[in-house]
């Protein structure tokens, strides 16, 4: 199998401006720059649902995220690579990160067995039987070609006890310095923080992690049922906890409130279903709030969604012709919602990314958490 | 109720070419040209499914249709027509042709009864009751504000007696005449000619339309059904006698074998959901025939779907991508697939048109006919 073409250099991160603690910064790859805090839509299986990548560049998409679970099981990695990596099956030019699958064994398979070197797991498609550990998590991402991969962790169910959370962290450890053996030069590769909501394991989460040195460092196992408040201590918490000079990436967690307060505490990097998923079942984000485009309201509605935004579904379309198109479940409100929402966040964090270079973070901040 | 605004003018059709039957014509309209023979995708409910009107026309749509019975339905005419008519509603700012409503009356809706003034029928959507006449459907189509109109017809399901053919007929004459009467000032409007397979009702049909006189003509009833041969039989008896100075449009018929032959006829205009309903199927019209995309060998296939296509999505997306988006059930999927037949057809028109000013179409009916 040979292996997909890659940069030879790894990415370089820098720290352009700090507010309090939230950074503006910059991500430099080979495949392009990403301005931090960035958003990475969610595209699962090689397309970020209903949008075409040239959509994505027009929007401003710098990075996108795709699932190593599912592409593993769909197309499969080695059809990937055979049709030249990630990059070029989806035609994207532009970075990809890939998560190692951790998260979607736990949460998507049916059947999983944990043991030392990984994870039995029964596909949640077909119902086939199959393993994953720290060395397969890195061939399939090798062989996909993202530009960032991140190491296979025991993504900690909540809620869980101190000793179960333990056992969980230590093998996320164990499993990250063997995936951190067979990285792969040219493919940046980042540590995922685990430790539930026990603030001790979290820090000892961290101080293995560094130890092990990665390019970036992530924080898992948030957003799994947990009480918001507990969510956002451990954002609080971890995030100073983590190396300055990296990138720091909160993994899975995009409601926009929990975003200010991640930023606010110094976390970089953000994926999310949220915007994709919403548009698709017609809850749309505007400047005042999020609204259900099905609203009997807007049936003669001539007005654009949001009079703020300048994304095409709200510069050539009005509500009423996008409640009439989400009622008749046409394919393209699917495109539209989505092309509006996705539009919405990567404006939303230009210009969180723009309050923090001009020192109006806190601004920034209080203005939108009436909102979100 | 405001009237949508409309040219003032009516529209102009120009032979440009004959080679033996077959002609090149130019459809002017103050929306823009339509070069016939033309193909028009249909958007059944204000919108091309999956396609945006920017896609429309960077593939060269010149011409859409649109169903009256549909936006009747939903949203209804009154609002369309409150929010700037059809093609503000979908901003498409090229000609739209909505047909009378009459066919999908007779195909879709449950329970009707035909009185001698209209149609009453059952929504195919809630089961409402409704009530659709001659000067309903003049009505709506002058709310919706499309550049041709239809007249409402009687379409005669197949088989049909003769003399159910000659009531329904006489029928739809009528129809005709009192749809005149209601004709607005700048929308065409194009009589329906019907009579089943009965040749004599066929030419009764079309002198009694002519004497009514009409902006086009249209042939109706056909492909509901009946046999290939009835079908293509009628075809070539009833082109030559519609007027030669109109465009000619055969409905609903638009498998590219029954094209060739309705061209070669003399028709002009054409409308079918085939490439756009085969797209979201799986089915692409290649330049060597028609192909489905789930095919295994293409699992990883590199080549694009048709070497010999300019698309969009041929010239960025191999096989094996476009494939696993299909089993996927990936909304992409359905827009490349949609955009490639929709391509792969208006540039077959294209390509006839030119045979034709060539005189060289019998060269282009030779080489397709063998393929489709």
């Amino acid at each position: 199998m040979q292996l997909t073409q890659l940069p030879d250099t790894a990415m370089r991160f820098e720290i352009i401006k700090k507010d309090r603690d939230a950074r503006a910064g910059l991500l430099e790859t080979d495949r392009g720059l990403i301005h931090t805090p960035a958003f990475m839509p969610v595209g699962t299986i090689g397309t970020v649902k209903s949008m075409s990548p040239e959509e994505l560049k027009e929007i401003g998409a710098e990075i996108i995220l795709s699932n190593t679970y599912h592409l593993y099981l769909r197309p499969g990695h080695e059809i990937i690579s055979s049709l030249g990596g990630i990059h070029k099956f989806m035609n994207w030019d532009r970075p990809v990160l890939t998560d190692s699958g951790g998260f979607q064994v736990f949460s998507l398979s049916a059947l999983r067995k944990i043991e030392e070197d990984g994870v039995h797991f029964k596909s949640h498609l077909d119902g086939s039987m199959h393993f994953l550990g720290p060395k397969e998590a890195m061939e399939i991402q090798s062989l996909l070609g993202s530009d960032i991969a991140m190491a296979l962790d025991d993504c900690t169910p909540y809620p869980s006890t101190y000793e179960y959370a333990m056992n969980s962290l230590f093998r996320t450890i164990q499993w990250a310095e063997q995936c951190k053996a067979f990285q792969r030069e040219g493919q940046a590769l980042f540590g995922i923080v685990q430790g539930s909501l026990y603030e001790d394991l979290r820090r000892k989460s961290i101080e293995e992690l560094t130890d092990i040195g990665f390019d970036g460092y992530a924080a898992g196992g948030l957003s799994v049922g947990e009480p918001k408040e507990d969510m956002h201590r451990m954002i609080y918490f971890t995030a100073p906890l983590l190396p300055a000079d990296k990138p720091r990436y909160l993994m899975g967690i995009g409601e926009l409130g929990d975003v200010l307060k991640a930023v606010e505490a110094g976390f970089d990097m953000f994926d999310c279903v949220m915007p994709t998923r919403n548009a698709r079942n017609g809850t749309l984000f505007t400047s005042t709030g999020k609204i259900s485009i099905k609203r009997e309201e807007f049936k003669a509605d001539k007005g654009p969604l949001d009079p703020d935004c300048e994304c095409p579904a709200c510069r050539n379309y009005s509500r009423g012709y996008l409640r009439h198109l989400f009622l008749s479940r046409e394919i393209l409100s699917m495109r539209l919602n989505t092309i509006h929402n996705l539009y919405f966040y990567l404006k939303f964090f230009r210009n969180m990314r723009e309050s923090i270079t001009e020192g109006k973070f806190m601004e920034f901040r209080h203005k939108w958490t009436g909102i979100f």
